[in-house]
């Protein structure tokens, strides 16, 4: 604020303000801009360095704002008609686009990694058959640790931000934070075989959350028009060119991602609405639904095309879909115990995992911290731990004899997939633990869900195996491949629901099974805290209605357990990854503090005159790293003392875009619009325009003129400082801001026009509280509401 | 603006106003405030008078916005642990009470319409088969035109705002206008009644709609601690007496209400989310699914308690649920061809019938405002043609013989239920008209939508039906009696689909009954423009997964072939009732017209004093008609000059509080916290305070002050002047607002500190272009955007 009293009404030609600057080009180091730069990382922001998983490197808020200078409103007005039809065929046309390729790419992966596992398990079996037990055990292993490796390295040295699900990102994406390399096409590439390697190396994670990834890697790179280095520069692309659009593009991504891990269409749009989006509207509601829809046709196009047994291995199996359609669901109201306590334990359980893989993924990241090598060898321990427990343990579990009176299902069965494994069984006889252990998770989950074998498994089998997917669950998720979160939860949830269903079998008439599916609901409610994209998801998985009533119940009961211990695994994760995410609700202890006092502890604003000169501002992009700056016009008045206009509000690319382009003026002087628009096109403005120190600017053009009004958001979202924290938050995520300008509440004469701008990170409860450390109590003593 | 200049700062204690005070208490024609009043309704108002159905009656915003009080914050500081976990605990409680009152009450509603039909329809057949058709024709009118009379009555005498569905304004509360007597305990009650006599009648409406709206009524009145003039005022329940909790509650009940009429817990979720709903966050999605839930547990208790026949004639029936489950779906990439057919038609036929019926409105609005007995001759006649037509028509349709081979069902039926009704035909045959016309709705739709039975139906039978529920459809649902809109779509559409299936016959394998409900599934999105709500919904009422992928691609192609023509049924309806609904997407031309050019044809701003007087407190409430004043601060500089300071907004509720409760101060001073602690609690604060016209001031207090500091919302949303309409439309309806203050760009000496305050109305893109038509032509050009 103290540069702003200083600076003089434009209209004077003799001013202090040019002193000034020369002033700091003698002594940067008494420079007034460098010292808010401190005081403002010690105050008001958190480390922005991600901790987990991706590069260490700073993290860029998006603009959802719609940046209404002259040459946008130019080329709104212009727009012709056939151009605004373009624009919306373009739009759909790339949903259609998001849908088929994501599911195509789902297809792809699902055949890669039925055939590698298929053709790695019938090896295995085949020695096991033969009695070479060794032999198996050696190709088990050598083969999940070549995939491991391979998966691995492509994560470690060509795209880190490619390990783990993707899902927080996304999150944190669609919430106005953009986090880098996210989207670009060697993740993707990475990411797809990545994901192959890793589920076929046998490991205990899953392609769900990966192919979320995958669809809004596709998604952003559709929308940008190819990958960053060889984009199509179509003018009917460059409409997307902005970061509303690209949002909306990729929440499209993101359920088609979901419905063809699923084949889960209306889940796929749920799960994008409940947990990944933040704004929504009806209108992207129906796009999403579109894509998924086009997402279902492409896999059951393949699927019809793959009956035939053109897939290799791949024939029925893949493409999960626990089908438990079969079964007659008979429940009482009485079955409202069971059902309640498998909530309650899967709240608790849930709650649990997500506490112990924190701790985990902290041990990990000191770990990872280590460098390529370390992340290289963790992965490895971890697939070859796995590969042993998976071969090994069915050992330790005695062989049952099959039921004759089955008629129906094969027992026991020799391929690479079935109930009822033989394994190292006699004729007759089965191993409940290697159907479990010795086959692809998919079938696993789908033999743990299989109903009407109430005699099935042994408690012995199903405790070892909980335990052992207790523990893989938490360690593989860390390591440096592409895992997704949901299939460990489904296997382990499973497991316990079939324990619990066994426990109870005498009490109630519910199937196994369906205590297997209800466990694996309410452990994922427990973890991930969703309840109607879950439900729905697992209605669309299990194709039978008539458990929709009591799968709703246990979610409910798991996530209203699991809230009261700790938050969602996605928010363990996004704050471990530092991304500054904006919650939906402000903490009540806002309402005691204004937007005012968060200005106040910031660096005074830095402001620019409506026609400014280049020198100042080379100055203010060097000295700052704020990404928009407040433009305001003084002009005198002829009774006396000065008036002030916030003219509105210019980004810091933009600024750029003028140096670099030298739109420079001799005189202070207001240009005309044909002269901004023989320049620039609004394609140049929706550009990105890298960093000062690329722009080089002669001494005789520092002393020109740039002429900023053409150039200026004129109508940026504005709040006076007395406006509470509480409201300013719900403001700026529900407009989706980047800047918050602040005005002042007095009205007169020598009042400065603009007290601050407030961004993302100033609103983040931690950074408040760090700063004001009294409201603290007040945070302690209100926490339960 | 003229009048703030005109006000002297509060510390000078002569002043002009009070002599302007007086003047205009001498002479009220001349009273400057008048003027604006006048001029407001003459550019940005539009008719609050509801054209259908409702009362003639003014039309009141909600306050969604936290109003920011000094009673407000002490209240959120003093709060303690325990009345958090209290008011934390309560919603969900009331969330629970929703759902099963709404689950109790359908089925009761069930109960009675099963079983009031079920007896008519028992002794119409009683009659038929002994050919005394004239008898059997007069009973059936005759009981008919009784319960039309009854539900007419109830309508038209005690609660006019029960007519219709009631999800329009239901939908526009939740978007924060709320309009009269909508969810008192007597329009529930006429709802009830009057639903279970309108269906008992055999009229072409269905129950779907009035439960939504009983939902809502028991939700507001549960919020509310029961109905206006026996409400409990404990002070547990006065937590929830503010608009925002009133709005999360209602959009509970809306959803419970859907999932009670279609058994559908997840569609109900998902209507309210995509239809009704205007604000939206994670919490009250889980909260609403438990409402759901709960109405669901209700329902199954109540359904396994009747199947032991406790229930009259309820049995199996009521409760719709058009199971096809049974059937194999079997489609190839080849049924997309039929399915794009059936799209695409539908969508035409939908936009179709909303024109249609949009003219019908208009023409019954005509004969509903001649008087209640026009309204009730109106429904009678209706009454009298519909049971005329579906006693008389089926002697149209030729007996058809019983299809031997088809074992499983039985044929000819003779009961009130079943396919294949036998009516006037000879042993052996059935009347296949009769089969769907004399029954009621739901089983009509179950018949039409049976599976396996392709040549159940004649093509003639099938056109009549269509014709007639067309008919019926348009000129019933206008009439004053609580009506769906749901059913009856379902029925022409399903109609039209099984058409449609048996012209396409030959050249797919798709079952003409999924045909039927195709047909009723693209009808519904041709003309209410869902998608992902109703597909859940189809899909819960069908109980068949297969059928998603094409039921995704018919409501796809419906929606977009009927946005093409018309809005939906339900903006269309909105409109003719006059509802200021805000959109979601601003008009592309509100780019190029700021909020102070709105705010400048608007009369000028009423400002009040921080301190201000009685009498001038008073003279504003009797001259306009606001509902919020901006308080302004103004302070003399000792440098010369004055600063004035926005501290905020006070409603008009607050201001006739104060006068109601005389907190009138001798001089003029600001007063300390406890002061308006002694006097107001927050529960005060939080009712509405009648009109001026019941507060009686004597002369000597209108010459008091009153300080009105600690009742200002002190953190109104601001807008700068120069913001474009666009963009504070977005912010106005993203935060939920009812007044928008608006900020000068200028600061300086004499600058009024407050330009104006905006509300909805003023943001109406019809208002505005009522007020500035030059924006008119851009408008035309643009609309396809």
């Amino acid at each position: 604020m103290e540069k702003d009293s200083e600076k003089m009404p434009e209209t004077t030609t003799t001013s202090n303000m040019e002193e000034q600057v020369n002033q700091q080009e003698r002594d940067p180091e008494s420079n007034s801009l460098h010292q808010p730069l401190l005081k403002r990382n010690r105050t008001l922001s958190s480390s922005p360095l991600a901790l987990v998983g991706t590069k260490v490197s700073y993290i860029e808020s998006l603009d959802y704002e719609i940046n209404e200078n002259d040459l946008f409103k130019h080329d709104w007005r212009t727009r012709s008609q056939a151009q605004v039809l373009q624009y919306v065929f373009l739009k759909w046309l790339l949903a259609f686009l998001v849908g088929l390729l994501t599911g195509v790419i789902a297809t792809l992966i699902n055949l890669a990694v039925e055939n590698i596992a298929g053709y790695k398990l019938l090896a295995v079996v085949h020695y096991i058959e033969r009695k070479r037990y060794m032999m198996g055990f050696f190709l088990m292993t050598g083969v999940n640790f070549i995939l491991t490796l391979m998966a691995t390295l492509l994560c470690v040295f060509f795209a880190p931000t490619a390990a783990g699900p993707g899902i927080p990102e996304i999150k944190a994406y669609l919430n106005g934070v953009d986090t880098p390399n996210m989207y670009g096409a060697t993740t993707m590439f990475v990411k797809i075989i990545g994901s192959i390697g890793a589920v076929a190396a046998g490991l205990d994670l899953g392609k769900e959350g990966p192919l979320v990834h995958i669809g809004a890697c596709i998604a952003s790179l559709l929308g940008q028009g190819g990958p960053d280095n060889y984009r199509i520069r179509w003018k009917w692309i460059r409409y997307f060119n902005n970061d509303r659009d690209r949002r909306d593009i990729i929440t499209c991504g993101a359920s088609s991602g979901v419905c063809a891990a699923f084949r889960a269409p209306v889940g796929g749009v749920l799960f994008a609405l409940e947990e990944v989006a933040t704004w929504w509207r009806s209108a992207l509601l129906w796009r999403t639904f579109f894509s998924t829809a086009v997402v279902v046709v492409v896999l059951r196009t393949f699927m019809e095309y793959c009956k035939e047994g053109e897939c290799g291995l791949f024939g029925e199996g893949g493409l999960i879909m626990f089908d438990v359609s079969g079964v007659s669901v008979n429940y009482h109201v009485v079955d409202l115990i069971p059902v309640t306590i498998i909530g309650i334990i899967g709240g608790v359980l849930g709650s649990l995992y997500n506490y112990a893989l924190h701790k985990v993924l902290r041990l990990y990241n000191l770990i990872n911290e280590k460098g390529k090598l370390a992340k290289i060898l963790l992965s490895l321990s971890v697939s070859l731990f796995t590969s042993a427990c998976l071969y090994g343990l069915p050992f330790l579990a005695s062989c049952t004899p099959c039921d004759p009176s089955a008629l129906d299902s094969e027992c026991p069965t020799t391929g690479r997939m079935g109930n009822f494994k033989k394994f190292n069984c006699p004729k007759g006889h089965y191993n409940d633990l290697a159907t479990l252990l010795l086959t692809t998770n998919d079938d696993a989950v789908r033999n743990i869900f299989s109903t009407n074998t109430p005699s099935e498994y042994r408690v012995f089998s199903l405790v070892i195996f909980f335990i052992l997917y207790c523990i893989l669950g938490l360690f593989t998720f860390g390591i440096a491949v592409p895992s997704g979160l949901f299939l460990p939860i489904i296997l382990m949830g499973s497991a316990y629901g079939r324990l619990l269903g066994m426990a109870m079998g005498p009490y109630t008439t519910i199937d196994q099974g369906l205590f297997a599916v209800l466990g694996a609901a309410s452990l994922m409610a427990g973890s991930m805290r969703m309840t109607v994209s879950l439900c729905v998801i697992f209605l669309e998985l299990t194709n039978n209605l008539l458990l929709l009533p009591i799968t709703m119940l246990v979610l409910l009961i798991s996530k209203s357990v699991g809230d009261c211990f700790n938050p969602s695994i996605y928010e363990i994760i996004l704050d471990l990854k530092g991304l500054p995410f904006l919650e939906a609700h402000p903490e009540p202890w806002m309402r005691n503090i204004t937007v005012g006092e968060l200005a106040d502890v910031k660096p005074p604003v830095v402001t620019l005159s409506g026609i400014e000169k280049v020198g100042w501002i080379v100055e203010v992009l060097r000295n700052t790293t704020h990404n928009a700056f407040a433009v305001v016009d003084n002009t005198l008045v002829p009774t006396g003392g000065q008036m002030s206009e916030v003219h509105g509000l210019i980004l810091r690319a933009h600024l750029l875009l003028v140096l670099k382009k030298k739109w420079f003026l001799q005189e202070r002087r207001r240009t005309e619009e044909w002269e901004i628009r023989e320049k620039f096109t609004w394609v140049d403005v929706a550009e990105r325009w890298g960093t000062i120190e690329e722009v080089a600017v002669t001494k005789e053009e520092m002393e020109m003129y740039v002429d900023l009004h053409p150039l200026t958001n004129t109508t940026p979202y504005t709040v006076v400082e007395t406006m509470s924290v509480a409201k300013a938050l719900v403001q700026f995520r529900q407009v989706g801001l980047r800047h918050m300008l602040v005005l002042p509440k007095y009205h007169g004469p020598s009042v400065p026009p603009v007290v601050g701008i407030l961004t993302r990170q100033d609103l983040r409860a931690h950074n408040i509280l760090s700063a004001f450390p009294h409201l603290e109590k007040s945070h302690a003593s209100k926490k339960g509401r």
